[in-house]
């Protein structure tokens, strides 16, 4: 996607051979107009699988697929990762290991919002190690509910959370794919 | 805004005299749809103010802001309650108490995103005491921008936020506004 290509070597900031800034229209301030065109472009490529509902993590996930669902016409669920007061419900949860951050966090989902028979896309803004979407994965073998494909707007492909995505057999469409963050310079994968 | 009303008394769970639970459309599934048109209402209300940019605090603010920012044309800021591994610059820092669960917990918003030139809209999911609301606005003053108003989706007129923050000048503009939970009954203030 060159407009988002274009958009992370204007004002993604390469704070480490890791880690990608890209809180100028991700995820701390938002480009409203960027994400709806990632929503129409998520909708285009999974427009033929019939997909009944879209599950995103709070907070950076929402943005994303909410536009993905505005355009499909579908609900969107975000996993929690703190549970509130009103999670009375019996939840789907998960543990999510963080290699940056060394941590273990908690996702959760109300059992009510996904169901064996939905047919699931999960969108997600980053994927590096891949511990979140396999989380995500994780719920939705819980619920008996199938996994269509993986949406996401940023790939770290030197980080291994694609690869192993692929060898489990997902379906992984990630609208950049970024290939090194070495000497401060930020280099696509070009045959996407 | 009366399909939202429709939306509440249909999926709307009151779990206690306090609390409702919209967990089915707003804050954990989301219905895009509505959240679209809750963009629209606000960006009408507001559409002569010459706002430069929304504000928010994750997560269950994301949705209806952003669809706010889409129609209004404008970015999208998002407060933190977590500091993320790439913030690293200088941070507004605000505490919010919250009277449900007792604890004080922290937002921040990078000063790079929001300025002395800024005429802000802050957008919420609830508005109950006006804790997070006011945090919000502590913000805006300490980076000198000007707030123009608050556009809240569900406003529990029983609790002292709204008149809290109307005393203090501010303009509250509420989708709908709850009169009591009492008994189990959501009851609408009629006069909106």
């Amino acid at each position: 996607m060159n407009e988002l290509k274009e958009k992370i070597l204007q004002e993604g900031i390469v704070l480490s051979e890791k880690i990608l800034k890209v809180d100028q229209f991700l995820n701390h301030q938002i480009d409203p107009s960027l994400m709806e065109r990632i929503g129409e472009e998520f909708s285009e490529r999974f427009k033929n699988d019939r997909i009944t509902k879209i599950l995103t993590i709070e907070s950076s996930g929402i943005a994303p697929a909410l536009m993905t669902g505005l355009k499909m016409k579908l609900p969107v669920v975000f996993a929690r990762k703190k549970k509130s007061l009103t999670m009375v419900d019996h939840l789907y949860t998960e543990k999510v290991y963080s290699f940056t951050k060394k941590t273990v966090n908690e996702i959760s989902v109300s059992k009510k919002f996904i169901s064996s028979q939905d047919r699931v896309l999960v969108i997600d803004d980053f994927l590096a190690n891949g511990e979140a979407a396999i989380a995500c994965l994780r719920v939705l073998e819980k619920a008996q509910a199938e996994i269509v494909g993986i949406g996401i707007v940023i790939e770290k492909s030197f980080q291994p959370g694609g690869k192993r995505l692929r060898e489990m057999g997902i379906r992984v469409e990630s609208l950049v794919q970024i290939k090194s963050l070495k000497n401060g310079k930020i280099q696509f994968v070009e045959n996407e």
